[in-house]
């Protein structure tokens, strides 16, 4: 079944030193364009979804470059637009073992997004065309027009009976020292409007400031996400438990709180190639196990397997086709298929 | 001992998406030639033998890149025809983790040693020159015509004294829907004629339609392969059985059926860089150990390490020197050589 | 004015050795997707209309990976069949002042574009929703299928008052040893049902086999040009002439014959660093000339700047904007932009 | 003789997209760092003097780099601060034939430099260090905070007895719209402070709103120059009269006007790999010629070779050593150096 | 505390394959300038402490480019003389798996530090200025000229009452077949000098020729290490054990000896980007704990978590901060920072 | 006619840095592995010759490369020797316009070439074997042990009926500063052994001490040579002679003197992707003309043609094919081949 899904936020320029190296070893950059909405509309493209991203983009040359990038993952610019000078940008160092991979901003801010006039946006007309909208909380970090931008734009979609979906995913460099405390109250306003939301306990402990005795994080998780569930009246609540291993493979554990009911994934442990995007795969993975009606179980498996799978890409966008993720979910080390 | 050796085979081109990435992803190619034949001589010109490709090559510049790449891996090019239009291709993007690696074909059926004439090869004198000729399964797959070519050319050596060695190396999307079925009497013509044949359980259950009632693969192994020696009359078999760790390093267990009996390498495990090749690897380790006089034990040492280094270099094709591979034997984990 | 255009045309995958290098001496190849009707498409996709491939691709990883890259051109997909096996490939080695470049196919013949089925198409739907349809001279020389659904589909265009153009590229490699005189039915067919025909007197003297006492290029143009538009009863006639310079710059005029006129544009000499595709810049210069109702003047100009500017572009494909264009018609040799 | 001097502009860093492809096409980027100040104190580092950079960059990753580089190019960073979070960035895109170069600018008014307080430089201390220092129309391009910074140390330094080095360098895209008429005031302020000028008459025209019937360049640049130099009462003024020909290749003329008399170099035509920089090349080779003693003929012949030789050079920064310069004064074409 | 460092040794020119390519397969290199002097004096400034080489390369285009990097790298080129013609080289085939790295050297013996004159040296002028002086066991190895320079270098250190520290690293392939007598004498000499020096079991009992009856490493360092400190009457003694294990992940310990008093950092197992110069950086360690006036224990856990970060680097030079090294002492495998 | 061709001398290693950058800015080199000797037999094998290389090289990593690569160019290793220890090297930075192209040697004295025993060499049956044999002036540089191996080596090949070519190429860097006078006894030597000598006028002044008083270069030319011939008593001379222009392109005209006749091509200008290697194409382009028995005409141009074509391929070494050698000799500038 065709969907159409939409995503507001902003398209950032990805600049990767190659092959390992610090910034003062490097002399090329790789580049390419992401963000989670540019990652979670990439994602459902490939698995066969009308998607759409809904921005704000400069009108020079890297604009340009950026507007080719989305056409290249399959997401139509319809409703992207063309205004302000600058394009957000990181800079990536990738990590290896004992050294983790570092990211350094230039001025996001300053953005054709972060600056966007509200008239450049149709949002009620967005609304009307699209089953499903995806918000996340870096957007909600960025400035009070933005945020307003996403709640009015959320606002519709709920009065047009669409979806929206949210990913609390917290960025402490961007709400600054008295962050959490900060970001609460956006949170809950847009918490109210949401019908499916990407979070763990440690968002239920550090943003909702939910309390817990519980020391183990699966037993902080089962205890908070259904008090969660149960205070913003939220239908679905999905996300995962990462954890690092001494040998550097990661381990994934993937869940959804839904009628009351916690469906955990398996546990699986797998080496990283690029970590960078791999949380939207999962995201887009229960947002298309929702639309295709596949069970909790299997919903929280695919997503869980996307998720995986996204780890072994390079760039922060998820490329796996459906069958890639079938494949995977009923995995067994594979040798090359030729 | 200075050997002359000869291999009769298609040379591909290996087309190879750098850096992990998908063909969707990248905009370079990293590229190579190769095919089991050239592997085969090109690990036994290492290891110091004269060696040869009987194949045919399209005389244009693409040949001439093949042409000029087979001398840089030691390969005399004396037996090359050059006619028809096309070689075979095929594209590598390369796994990670859970993503296996994916090859992609371009129309090899019309490659130009898939088309070539029977004139253009001098079987009868080849075969007067050579010690050994390596034929393989992927040969078999392709025509009648190359086919033909196939057994006239070994039954040229048998006449001449020559070793006939070959490779079972069985490809379904050569073969298509009922490929086995197709495939057992072309396989069994071969089989007739060879001295050594590289196979294991799985050709003998699914080409050869042997029966067994065992579970596991060394049990299968150790009744399946007893019984084609005995009944196809072949002097020596040996291959190697692979397993894939979940945390994807390979283990590796060479053997070798002769005089009835079956010898086995140690089993070992290992990090994998390249893993296209590293069965011909095999093989070349197996015909230096038989050319050399090498012990059983001794033989399947040498070509168990071999194929275990194979794994360690970029490309389809085994690099290692005689040097390496007896310091392999020996293992253990070594720091840097300086 | 926003206009729907679309090309039938088979999709190319370009691998380009890089840095002047020949085959043999690289190991790198850049790799790009292309074709007449892609380069057509994409160049008005860049001047602002919808635009749209009609053709077929392998649903494997190089077709997916075409399909990328013609969203990243600003192409839609929406009538690409994914069928068959193969994509048509060549090889690019670019020559240096006295060694010219070099182009070696692969086996185009078997690919997906060219073994379609006719059921595959809708080209009476197609025509429907299309002002303006593109074909070309390389398609009509790949075999009756692909000519009669090539005969088809214009025969549709010109039942809906759509707009055909015909571009005559002749290649002898792919027409053979009598090509001019197999080719000539062919090309009479089309040349009735077009509305906008580029060719030049080249293509009269040796595919129309027009005859001329003239010697000088520009009247054997002269003379030719208004018998074919009388002959075949063709609206507009338009094309360029290009010579090779001792010191390796190009010299091009562009030309429009019209309403019995003959227009040209001014004689333009220039360093190229790209020469494959400037032709299809030409033409899609005349499109949109004609489309933006300038004077034949403004339309000969601004296609000849269009091609001139796509020499300076690496790869295939023209990129430049209506204001790189209108700004080289103008053309003032200028310091860097910033 | 040794000499110290010193640069007070931005550090900005330089991304070029490579191999003369576009921002839409390419996918890497090669970076350096690069600036006025940066170009000019590199220069005289090669040619043996003690220089240093007077800038502000942001503590993390980039600024590592970029100091990195500075040290790289012989710079001493010891009066760089370490404050601020982003550096200017530009990308480029290197133009070919008709097709112009083109510069982005990130949002560079966010930068570190552009955002420092005045407190984290100690102009007083520096001024008496240094023998010359040199700014530009850049820097007076920025915000008040940065141009009142730029008089306070050039006043500090003519208190001192040093040399103030000025170049006009006007940058349309940093001034707006009424740019020229809000520059003036600005320039003024700086001309009456400074020892050197590096300007032509195109600056006199534009900026300093200087009037003249005369209609050849070279006409307008003997009447205003002179003019300009009683006006504002400057020691010295140089410059470059550049043309760029159809062919492509660039014409540079250098002058020095002193002791009210107009010295020119021999009008020389080059080849160019690499424009960005070269100005900064031909006032590095004045204040090495006025440092040195140099004769106004030699001085201005020396500082048109380094110019001319910086356009051979990938990157904005001149790497000539003397040698280098000296050999291209008396320059006749010659082979390669072995 | 900021301390002057100076290491007196050669630069060497790195040539390393990419992507784990052999020599024979490659056609690119990267380069780089390194060697133990480099490596300690860039490490130590990276930790904020002002450093210098003394050594001597050519006056060439590969001089310089070696002189940029030093300063890239943040070391003082001041006490660097240009004489002679040649760098020395070596070459790096990077290993994997079971195939170990390999290292083949250009002729280092005519190089210009090797033979560079006595009068080129202001040991004792140098011997003033600095806190600490490095020296080590491949200078050692050179030729008599050198070794003098060393040890008159070292003696005036010792007056000025600087610290001397000295790394025993032994060569075989530079010391040659009876390598383990002849060098000897030499390093007692130098010893006797030594304030601080680095060393193990393997080198008491190869090269100091002392005798043990343990079997195990540990058992073998504790016994040996308190008999040299007595015997050669060395203040500090420090070094590391390393086991590389059969997944190719390495476990390092490392101890430092002082007072009488054996102190081991924790054992640690970690991958490997890089494993050369990672001794070098542990070394960097111990001289900044001393320095710093760290606890024994402090010191040790200092330098084996710099030691083991070298290990993430690209290239032979340590890159880490203080902070990088800090956090890594109390590693817990951490996520992206961002 | 197929004949056997051996040349003698050292196989360098070319290290090349990219893209026209500096070895101070570049962090990547191009290798590949050429000479005089190696340049001249590569040539004429891809004309068609068996082709020999009579040289030592280690028996090393470089070693192995510097063989793979000589196969890969056609020539066959049968007579180079593995013995010593280094390979010759020398590193290019590509010029670009005003900036002339410049070569850093690395320690050649030291090369297994330059340090070769005689009894490695099999001489006396090498020259039985061979139809032509050539030298040059590079080797003569080197020492009396070379110099005495060449002069055996000559020798065997006259007593044997070969043809003996010398080449004069003299490099000052490598004779040092009374080189022309030290060489002469030298030169005089081998020219009393050869049949064809490549020199023009520039030689026969220099190096054979020659006086005219003509002023114009090929005045000096037509001059001088029949002196030589006479002196010499030499079967044939050949040789170009170069001007550089104002734009960097490059003029060539071949002669071949003989019979008491010159005779020359016409004079061709052209532009230079890659200059070093190009006199060997026209050595090569002399002999295959000899040995095909074409006229003196055709003879020298068809040397001139190859030579051209040299400069436009990368790399020191000569590509071309006898079509593309034919073809440019009846040159048009061309479009692609496709």
């Amino acid at each position: 079944m065709n969907k159409k899904i939409a995503a507001f936020g902003e398209v950032m320029m990805r600049l990767e030193a190659p092959n390992h190296e610090l910034l003062t070893q490097a002399n090329t950059l790789n580049y390419s364009f992401s963000g989670t909405g540019t990652n979670i509309t990439a994602a459902l493209a490939r698995l066969g979804y009308s998607s759409y991203l809904v921005s704000t983009l400069p009108n020079n040359p890297i604009g340009d470059a950026a507007i080719s990038y989305i056409h290249k993952l399959g997401i139509s610019s319809q409703f992207i637009n063309r205004a302000g000078n600058y394009i957000g940008m990181y800079f990536l160092e990738n990590g290896f073992g004992w050294r983790p991979s570092r990211v350094t901003y230039s001025n996001r801010r300053e953005s054709s997004f972060n600056t966007a006039a509200d008239e450049l946006y149709e949002f009620g007309h967005i609304a009307k065309i699209m089953d499903i909208v995806h918000f996340c909380g870096i957007t909600l970090a960025m400035n009070d027009s933005v945020r307003k931008q996403m709640i009015t734009f959320a606002s519709h979609v709920k009065r047009n009976g669409g979806t929206v979906v949210f990913d609390c995913n917290y960025r402490p460099a961007l709400w600054g020292e008295n962050g959490y405390k900060d970001a609460k109250s956006h949170y809950e306003e847009i918490l109210h409007l949401a019908d499916v939301v990407m979070m763990n306990e440690k968002d239920a402990m550090f943003i909702l400031d939910m309390k817990t005795e519980k020391i183990k994080r699966e037993d902080q998780l089962t205890e908070l996400i259904p008090n969660i569930y149960n205070k913003y009246n939220i239908p679905l609540i999905a996300g995962t438990q990462r954890t690092i291993k001494q040998d550097h493979t990661h381990s994934i554990r993937g869940f959804v709180y839904k009628n009351n009911t916690m469906t955990f994934s398996n546990t699986h442990t797998f080496p990283v190639l690029d970590r960078i995007g791999s949380g939207d795969a999962f995201t887009s993975g229960i947002i298309y196990g929702i639309c295709e009606g596949f069970s909790i179980e299997k919903t929280v498996d695919f997503a869980t397997a996307a998720c995986i799978l996204a780890h072994t890409i390079k760039g922060d966008t998820p490329m796996s086709t459906k069958m890639d993720i079938i494949k995977a979910m009923t995995y067994a080390a594979s040798d090359v298929e030729r």
